[in-house]
């Protein structure tokens, strides 16, 4: 999580930019100046003005920095098989509850995106993180297929299909009250997962409910 | 299609929203101003300020009009069946390429979405846009399942599910260089769509592929 990234900040760089996402989860990207980001930063604010030339560039360098921070971490949990890593996975991002922290730091970050539609510098970070996600998700996929729990698919189609679900219900979630439509949401991603990738005779487990009934 | 909407405007509301329109795919949400729309108006840009106080109120009368007509249109093309009607509705949301000024209305429509984390008044058109696609997407389903074509699933949990997908598809796409993906990603709807809705002995055609394959 992009918490523990900015908890021990090492360095002038990493000090503007934990302050930056302790700005952005109080203020949302709309409100966030260089002023209010300094006001969270414990040296002088008048610091920040010297690394960075404005808002934007700030939180462009903020985005990668917190992405090369996915890019080299490994997965602390292991997991029995690449089915289970994939329902944890489903857990983590569709929660029924958003607690208010991570609340506001993705609907911040639903606003940094929507700078990608106008500004090259957002839309070449996005892309770069699209693909990073979407790689990962190859990998899990891959694995399951080496282990005989998944069908032979196509990786890539399948991980790029579950990376625009998991996009599509955040970017719902902040943005409306669909909150009460979460659970249903998951369970068809569970669904999806169960009926296109599991092999015949793959385990069905109790997260993977009704597949049998109405098969 | 907004286009058709603001083809014929109506009295001095309705040209001040076909303005924004045309500002909106020009501009984009960032650039945009009353005086912007001012310009895209026919007739005196001051007017404009009679109408509205500011850019955003403006905006979301431009998108509760777009939507009140979305809500009293009848969908215009009858088809043989329910899984016919979501085919076409898959293929419209999900083009191989996006022509400019629909590109450029989905990015203007996203970037008005993100004001909906921070604005309760963007939120609250949002929620109702959300629950008038999704009841949509509740009638095709339900109608399918009455013709015999559907399984007898929970349409709201399908529907819910199928929103998700094809916001999260436009959301990256616009913000992303994701085109590359757009059929893989149509590809995988229309088999969640073949594995989790179609009856038994449901016929398949082209357009669900490779379901039999591996099935």
């Amino acid at each position: 999580m992009p918490i523990d990234l900015f908890e021990n900040p090492e360095g002038t760089r990493e000090e503007i930019l934990a302050a930056a996402y302790r700005a952005l989860c109080e203020h949302g990207y709309a409100d966030l100046t260089i002023g209010t980001i300094g006001q969270e930063f414990e040296k002088s604010p008048s610091l920040v003005y010297h690394y960075y030339e404005g808002k934007d560039e700030l939180l462009v360098d903020f985005l990668e920095f917190m992405l090369d921070g996915f890019e080299t971490s490994v997965p602390d949990r292991e997991f029995d098989d690449a089915h289970e890593q994939l329902q944890a996975l489903i857990d983590h991002v569709f929660p029924d509850d958003l607690e208010d922290e991570r609340r506001g730091f993705s609907g911040a970050m639903l606003q940094l995106r929507a700078q990608a539609v106008q500004d090259p510098a957002y839309a070449n970070h996005f892309t770069r993180s699209d693909r990073f996600f979407q790689a990962r998700l190859v990998s899990i996929v891959e694995r399951g297929i080496e282990e005989g729990v998944f069908r032979e698919v196509d990786p890539e189609a399948v991980a790029a299909f579950l990376l625009t679900a998991i996009n599509g219900a955040m970017y719902r979630r902040v943005t409306a009250d669909v909150d009460e439509s979460i659970p249903a949401i998951r369970e068809e991603i569970r669904t999806y997962v169960a009926r296109r990738l599991l092999a015949e005779g793959g385990e069905l487990t109790e997260a993977t409910p009704d597949v049998q009934a109405d098969r």
